[in-house]
Order: structure tokens, then C-alpha cells, then sequence
């Protein structure tokens, strides 16, 4: 298998050689990204950005491994400003950014959509996220971000908080972790948003997963937090039972060589007292994204890789 | 006459050769486009791309242009990031980007907005579309498809569909078709949107022009569809009336040699099933907008063309 | 003090020699911007642009400036696209920001909110606007107007009219002109829109200020106007009153060699009338903004300035 003009739209399909493959080339950009210094490997190519949901993270980091590769941009952060409004179907959007560009990004609020513009798209499609299904270049970031923290991936306990039914960080990193070896799964979330039984079911006999009875983090090496979104609760009760907050107290919980990651945005899940604390990872991990993505646009766009 | 440093507001002064000056133009850049590679022609200079209404294509194939001739862009796709909102006049915001672009694109809601526009501008402005008034681009590219998919334009049946009335495309289009020898347009639309009597009054003696009484395919070698705006009719059920769709069966009674031809976004004017045969030239056409408009901007803004 | 790498957050600590840097490197840029060329002096760096409110002079002059020195640009017009929909706070949105850019520019509705990103910013942050407070390059490139203008700013008498309490580029240019010699501010606004007492407190001793009783243009060498907004007044009878115009009439009581001046965007208060007459600088004051910004990026962000 190679990288080269590959559709990235699941982290299901990946194995770990593939993986591998972008942490070390991810590896062989962090200086240039960390030091943001450029180069003109991919100078001539245009990488499309289309964003039809709000994003800070995702769009700023691809669009800045695209710059610093030497590539130029089209897009938008906003599909209000596209003839989507007229009513045109996403299929025909894709193939007008399919004659403009080299590699089409895409993040959209429909589960599916990314892999139906890989559908009808020559250029090489990348999942920015697909409504509550896949994003799959979150999931290279945080595996780098883990290698990065801990050394390695293999033997962690890997918690994840929060929703884990509708947040396709969890999804994507989930099935990427599935080909380390001797990682366990550890889960905790409100009733109403577990990992779906549709994952579990297909990832059972590959990694070990472990359901929490109660917000523990003692046991883990990762904590990986996401977000509860208000709005997935009918009840402002329920939700309030449910969301969870890591301040001091519970940081005193954990480990003493753990880490904490967060996909962001943040509302609530982590005190801002908690960020000066070694173990905080998130704003590394965030700025890990940079020369995670500036690999994947690279493997994917130039022929010698 | 010269294309450098010119307005291009309308398709209504254009003559033959100044057509086929950018048809050439359009042929030299056309590989450039078609592999996606990029020049250095347009190195420092800065083209501006004000979008006060929502577009997909013609914003990206003026951007991807202008990037593959090495250009720069600043822009917007939504004048709400502007101080329009603050009640500004269009003449400021042209005034100041003036001060920092080398040619100004511009589509607006209003008709007359371009030439206002090209009123204040010392930089040269590029229509690209101002409300149902002119789209001359668009008309360049498509003449440039016509050329392409049938090999000459002069001495063509060219039927034009749909809304045309408000419909810009085809108002520039008409009036670029005059310039050609014994082309013959042919009308079928409802009749609340036929084409406008002073659009005809003054290309009459210029163009053979006839319309049609029924929907008839199978005379034409080009059948230009356009998109029919419910927004246009007050009654629902006129909509309904008047609205038409090309499938498999209407395609059945065109030229085995035409061209079906559309200048997006449809909604249903044509069946996604039609896209496969060969005489759905639609995508090819899209695609032509690119090189077309890296000839437009290389002629306005290089001293040499 | 050095430039290099320094926050430009507001005017208030600049001092003279500060100010001459920069109006210099202003003038070695000038006939870059005025010819429209480029230079590759920032290649390689990033400057994003964060515009959490509608601009068009502001954000265009800064992307043209970081364009001509060959800068990248990222960047939003409109917050709506970003994680601030979700709930994300200004802190962590600067700093995924921080990961990617050079240099971070930043309007926002808010006051602070420029020293707000500078404080968790490792990349220097320029305030384009907070809210009522401050808007420091607007003052530089107004020196650099009046000082093309009229020889020199020293010893000059400058009126200031319209909103000055809510004006954040009177509040702005008040404390850059108080580093001049012999300069006196001449204020006329509408009882409720003074010069705020904290900021003529401050003053007192450093610069001449009086408050003019009528609107008279004729002692001052520069009218420096800005718009009031409606919104400001309870009572729109109130606006009727205290809203003043420009015209022909208004234009002959002013000085022959005084120059009128105005931010923009003007929506009333100046007639267009007055654009063709030589004192009318407003459109050179905004044409100075990209050779001013040009400077302020340059130095901020070159090692040697």
C-alpha cells in the first residue's frame, strides 16, 4: 500500500505500517513546523479547505502544513458563501474543487459526506470530520502525541471521557489504536453517549476495552477528554449530572507520568488552573497537528512520498 | 484595442477578435490547468476577488487562475466581513481595495455594480456576474467549449433553455455568439422569462434568433440549460409548469453529435443519470473556466499578454 | 527598545523615536505599494489575521502589506467559522493560533481583548481594534499622512470631530501626537461622545487640548473626522442634532493648505462632493495604510527591521 494519491477518509482501514509511516514523516517536519520554517516540497499544488461546519483547530492546522509544504489554498469556512445555498448537491460542489485542486480536505455535519466526495473526486479526498463518524487525522495527531509524551503507544491504558457516542475523535483514534499492541480501552460517559456497540462490537478480540463504573483516572497512562455538548441532552438536569469537570482535585488523581489530551474546543471539561501542570498535553497535542497533517498532505501529494 | 489594463464588464463591446485573442490564450494555458501546474506570469501580483453573493465556481476558477499564474489574492466570499454592513458605499470599499489590488473581481447582486465599479477603479474590474445583467467570462468559457466539443462555433443551432429573463449567462452569451457567422439562437423558455425584448431589439440583424413554441431538443447542437429560480414565479404551480428536466428520455431526442451544456449550479434541471453520456458536456465546461480565466487575467494584467 | 518581536497593542507607550522607525521604514515601502510590487522579504512566514468584526480597510491593507513583504497569510473575517461558536474562550483560539503563525493581528468588539491574546501569545500581536480602546497602526499611518501632507507634524493645530469617546482611532492618534512638539488637539463632538476624561487626564501637561464651543474648521491644519453611528443615541432626534456634515460650504471655512482627514468608513459625514479637492486626503490616508503596515510587520518580524 501506499500513501500516494490515497483518499483518507477512515482511521479504519488503517494499519499500522501506514500509520507508522506518517509519524515518522510527521517526525521529519516537527522541527520545521515547530521552528515555522517552510520549504517548497509541494509548491505548484493547491489543497483545497472545505469547511461546512466551524472549526478553529482543524482548518488553521491544514491550512498551515500546507504553507509551510510551499502549497497554495482555496476554500472556504463557511458553505453559506457557495452555491450550496441555491441548492446544489454536495456531488456537484466536488467536482468543481476537483478541477481547481490537487487534494480536497473536507469536514462536514453529515456522517458520510467525506466519503461520498471521495466518491465522485479525483483529487485525493481527506476527512476533517465527518458529522459524528471519522477523523481520522486527529487520530495520527494524538497517536504522535502519545509516542511523543509517553515513548510509546504499545502497553498504555488509554481512558476516554466524555461523549464517546457522537465524538468521531474518540472513533478514529479507537480503531488506529487497535493495531498497537497490548493497549487497553478504558471507558466512562454518561448513559446516553457510549461508544457506539457497532465500534465495540467490530474492535472486540483486537484491543482490549474496559467500560468504568465511576470517574476514575487513576488507572490510566492517557486521559483523553472530550466535550459534552449540551444540546445531545433534552433534559439541562441531565446534562448537568453528567458533564464532568478536571481541575486539581481530580489531577491529583492521576498518575504521576500521565497525560491529559483534549481534541478542543474546551467548555467546561479542563480548569484553565490545570494547563501549567506538566501532564496538561492538549496545547502540545494541538500544535502537534501541524506537522502530523503537513505528513499526511505530503505523503499523499508528492510521488517519492 | 488591447486586453491589457482593460475592464472586462460585459460581453456586449467584445468583438470577434478579441474573443478569439483570449480563445487562443485559453488553449495555451489549457495544460497548465488540465495537470494542475502553476507559472510564475502573474509573480507580485495581487488579485481580489469581492464576492457580495454566494458562488462556487466562478470564485474558485478565478482563484485557482490566479494561483496557477503565480498571483496573489485577497478577497471575500461574503460581504458581511466588510463594512458594507456599516453602511458604506460600494465606491469606498472599491476605493480601498484599489489601493492594494492589481485587478479587482467583482459579482454583485445589483445590476450595473461592475461598471460603477470600473467607475472609480484605476485597476481594472472583471465582472463576474452583477445580478441578471452581464456574466462575460462565462461566456468566454463557454464559447471556448463550444469551440472544443464541436470544433468550430460559426454555423451552429444553439438552443437556449430556461430562465431568460434574468438569467446573465446567457445574456452574455448571446451577445459574444453575434460576432460569429451564421450562428441561429434558439429560445424556449416560460413566458414570463423570455429573453429581454431590448437584449433582441439590438442583436436583431446581428444573430438569427427564434423561439420556440415546444420543448423541442432535437434541432439544436448545443443545448445551453439554464436554472429556473422558484423564487421567480409567485404561484407554486407556474413553477411547476414551467420547470423542465433533461433525463435519459429528453436526451434521447438531442443530435447524436450535440452538446448538452449547463453554467451551474443545477436543481434538477438535469438528472444526474444524463452525466455519464458523452454529450453531457457540463463538467467539461466547468472545468474550461480555469484556463479561460488564466487567459482573461494574463491578457488584463501582463504588458505583453 | 527594539521593534523586533515586540506586541503592538496600543499607542500609549510609543514613543517618539518609535514612531520615526517606523514612519522611515514607512517610506523605504512606499513605492513598493504605491508601484504595487512585491518583495520576498517575510518569505516564509505566517501572519494571521483574526478579524472578530467587519473591516475592509483594516484587513485588506494588513493581508496586502504581508503579501507585498511575501508573507503567508491565514486568517478569519468573521468569527462565526471558528470554535467560538461552540463556547471556546479567546485564550484557547490564540493559542492554536500561536502553533501556526508568525505574527497574530486581531480586531475583536471587545475591549483588552488585543492585550487579552498578548498575554498568552508567544507570536507578537498587533491590535487592529479592540472595541472602543485602541487602534495603534490607524495612528501611524495618520502620522504618516500628516507628515507627507504637510512637512512635518510638529507645531501643528489638529481638530478632531464626531465620536471621540467611543473613536478608538482618536483615543489612538491623541496619544501618538503627544510625543510631537507644540501640537495642539482641537475636539468638537456631541456632549455625550467627549474625549473620555481618563485619556485627556492623562494628557494634561504632555499635549495642548481645547475643546472647540461651534463647529469651526478654520484654525485647524488638519480635520481629522470620524463617523458618528446612530446607535450611539437613544433618541434618533438626538443623532439629527449632534450629526454634522461636510460639504462644499463646510470645505471653504477650512484653511487653503489644511488637509481633512477620516478612518473610514465615512457614512454621511463627508460628501462625496469633496473628493475631487485637493485637501481632501482621505484616500491617500487610506493608501498610506499598506506602506505604514508594511513597516509595522517588517519590523516587528525581521530580525534586522
Amino acid at each position: 500500500m501506499t500513501w500516494f494519491g490515497r483518499d483518507l477518509v477512515t482511521a479504519r482501514g488503517l494499519g499500522r505500517d501506514d500509520i507508522e509511516e506518517i509519524l515518522r514523516e510527521a517526525d521529519s517536519f516537527s522541527s520545521i513546523a515547530r521552528e515555522k520554517r517552510s520549504t517548497d516540497t509541494l509548491k505548484g499544488k493547491v489543497v483545497a479547505t472545505l469547511f461546512f461546519e466551524p472549526s478553529t483547530r482543524t482548518r488553521f492546522s491544514f491550512q498551515t502544513a500546507a504553507m509551510r509544504l510551499g502549497a497554495r489554498r482555496i476554500g472556504f469556512g463557511d458553505d453559506s458563501v457557495t452555491s450550496t445555498v441555491k441548492g446544489e448537491t454536495l456531488s456537484d460542489t466536488i467536482k468543481v474543487i476537483d478541477a481547481c485542486a490537487d487534494c480536497i480536505v473536507i469536514r462536514h455535519p453529515l456522517e458520510g459526506a467525506a466519503q461520498a466526495a471521495a466518491n465522485v473526486s479525483e483529487a485525493p479526498v481527506i476527512n476533517a470530520g465527518d458529522g459524528a463518524n471519522q477523523h481520522p487525522t486527529q487520530a495520527l495527531l494524538d497517536l504522535y502525541t502519545i509516542r511523543k509524551e509517553k515513548g510509546t503507544i504499545d502497553g498504555l491504558k488509554i481512558l476516554m471521557l466524555g461523549d464517546l457516542k457522537y465524538g468521531r475523535t474518540v472513533h478514529s483514534l479507537a480503531y488506529a489504536l487497535s493495531q498497537f499492541d497490548d493497549v487497553e480501552l478504558l471507558f466512562h460517559s454518561p448513559p446516553a453517549l457510549r461508544m457506539p456497540e457497532q465500534i465495540t462490537n467490530e474492535l472486540r478480540g483486537q484491543i482490549k476495552m474496559r467500560e468504568l463504573s465511576s470517574f476514575d483516572l487513576s488507572q490510566a497512562d492517557v486521559v483523553y477528554a472530550t466535550r459534552i455538548q449540551k444540546e445531545r441532552f433534552a433534559d439541562p438536569e441531565e446534562y448537568r449530572k453528567y458533564s464532568y469537570h478536571i481541575g486539581t482535585d481530580e489531577l491529583a488523581t492521576m498518575k504521576t507520568d500521565a497525560i491529559l489530551m483534549h481534541p478542543f474546543p474546551r467548555v467546561g471539561e479542563i480548569a484553565e488552573e490545570v494547563d501549567a501542570d506538566p501532564r496538561a498535553a492538549y496545547f502540545r497535542q494541538e500544535a502537534n497537528g501541524i506537522c502530523v497533517r503537513m505528513a499526511v498532505l505530503n505523503k499523499i501529494l508528492s510521488r517519492k512520498g
